[in-house]
């Protein structure tokens, strides 16, 4: 079959490898969309960091090359023998953590702490491919509203309510999402199906701004323009956002969350941050603000697939600004969301299919 | 009566000043104790900070020259008609602050977060006196089991309390506490005191490591020596400490902080950090960590009391390194705690009797 490999830096190929095997407990899917991550593009330009590269990974045993691919949706086409949970033709998604179920944390329920914790797409194989195979525990079932294009949004869309979930965000919240690529929209929009009465969100590229207002920001203010502060403590009868969603990853943006968060706010870290920054925690003291990093997910799966299905968040095509093949992944996908104009794009879909 | 009174920056005046008049809801208390605060002596460095110095307080509509000192107790000698709670001859300690009741955070028992949050000694007259009068919802009355000098240490514990309720401390922790200044060593025994199985101990300056270890530390380690991430790591199996307390108020002591810190733990920034840290933001986010503030307390008094009731957390003698009169509080007080040799004091405890 036709999969994306990642070998290392620059270095992702797209090969003819074997279809993988179906062991006892697994489900193998036949990839129907699978979205480009963030993370994926990182791990392109700056990587390797999440693939293990010099050695194997403690859980999976695996080390590049590796499929990626962890944004994804499909039909079942074979399952293992202990599996009765999922049958063949159940349309699903699938949650990429693998988390040992047996340290310390995985005990405790604190699965995403696992400290061998696997992950589909980056130590082992992913879905820029025809088919992955899954562990049974992985696999959700997606409702007949939910499509297929939809499904592979359910990943992302988990993390942002995840984000939600650890601001402890509390009904009628006037909130704030700094930036407006793809977890930003779904922040905004989770914060929203969540309770939150308004969100005003901060995004320096006006397409990401428009995008913003359009899937229900009460404004969306590019931050360059004006005093952010003041600004928001205007639209705010001075009292300014909690929670804070930190949703771009970088110094500045966490350097405004401070300003436009409210006396005891929560700041979510939601955002990769991979430069330090100089930040007055004076600031944080004096108004008992917090900073709560949130990444990934727990189960907010379940939760996902219902808000896709309600139409409460939207998704595609409000977000997708690319459908494209496999075959043109690295053309299409990769180089064009690294290159000049890729702060244009939200999000890119890719198929094996065509 | 005799009164300390803050009039700037190295300026603070011991005068004789006319006795406070006792409104309808007051109390008059006659001050028997009151502990000298890293805040009064950074007020006295490097302020104004906490006093209103060039317009009125908002809430107390007070500026300089206020009385200093809000970590005291005393015996009541007069109440307003209006106060029913309160007689005169009982032992009592007081809660500095001073919320409005009335504002938006007010209103939702945020009571720290009150836009017009007045305080007891820094926005209105304090208890480095012979006399202080304060309205009745502040008064807290002292079992016969906690001396006088022990309720000097009621407010600071407070904060400590308030810092552990913030941390959301799980049952049989491994906690640690950078920085075993009077509110880390008050925050140590907080937090055993709240269920905490061992609490680990940084700090630089031996004495304070050896108080540490009389008040129940399982180590008390100088992070100066050796690595200190490693070194926590070898005495808790790996896990290093969740919560853990920056007590010190430095960019070191934060950096510290992360480093001795677990998957998913919380940092609780109980120091007033001056300067701006370079903080690296990704760790948080790979380990899913959280950075809470912890500033002052809600309603931890009563617990205070009873714990220093209780002897669950101990106090007097054990903190106290000097106990001074009034007339010497410059001398014997802030120049010693300002001094080469102040490090080496934990609380002084000021009494106008005498």
């Amino acid at each position: 079959m036709k999969a994306l490999r990642y070998y290392n830096r620059h270095d992702f190929r797209l090969e003819d490898v074997a279809e993988p095997d179906v062991g006892p407990d697994d489900v193998k899917i036949r990839v129907k969309w699978c979205g480009i991550c963030g993370s994926d593009v990182h791990e392109f330009l700056a990587g390797p960091q999440m693939i293990p590269f010099d050695r194997p990974h403690p859980g999976t045993g695996r080390m590049a090359p590796i499929i990626g691919g962890h944004e994804f949706s499909g039909e079942v086409v074979d399952v293992g023998e202990r599996v009765s949970r999922v049958g063949v033709g159940d349309r699903v998604t699938v949650r990429p953590t693998l988390p040992c179920y047996r340290c310390h944390y995985c005990r405790r329920g604190q699965h995403i702490q696992c400290v061998i914790l696997g992950t589909i797409g980056a130590s082992t194989d992913g879905a820029f491919a025809e088919f992955v195979t899954v562990p049974e525990d992985t696999v959700y079932e997606l409702p007949p509203d939910v499509s297929f294009e939809a499904g592979a949004y359910v990943e992302p869309l988990a993390c942002a309510l995840h984000a939600v979930r650890r601001s402890g965000m509390v009904q009628g919240a006037t909130a704030a999402v700094i930036g407006a690529g793809p977890i930003g929209l779904l922040t905004l929009q989770a914060a929203l199906a969540c309770g939150a009465e308004k969100v005003i969100v901060f995004e320096t590229l006006e397409r990401r701004r428009e995008m913003a207002e359009r899937l229900g920001a009460c404004a969306a203010l590019n931050p360059l323009d004006g005093n952010p502060g003041k600004e928001i403590a205007r639209l705010t009868d001075g009292l300014r956002a909690d929670p804070v969603f930190e949703c771009a990853g970088k110094p500045a943006a966490m350097l405004l969350a401070d300003q436009v968060s409210g006396r005891g706010a929560t700041i979510v870290e939601v955002g990769v941050m991979m430069e330090t920054c100089d930040f007055p925690f004076l600031n944080l003291f004096m108004r008992e603000k917090s900073i709560i990093a949130s990444q990934g997910y727990v189960d907010e799966f379940p939760t996902a697939i219902a808000y896709l299905a309600s139409g409460r968040v939207k998704c595609d095509p409000e977000m997708t600004t690319a459908r494209i093949a496999l075959s043109n992944i690295m053309e299409e996908g990769f180089h064009t969301l690294a290159g000049a104009h890729g702060m244009e794009h939200c999000k890119i879909l890719v198929t094996p299919e065509g």
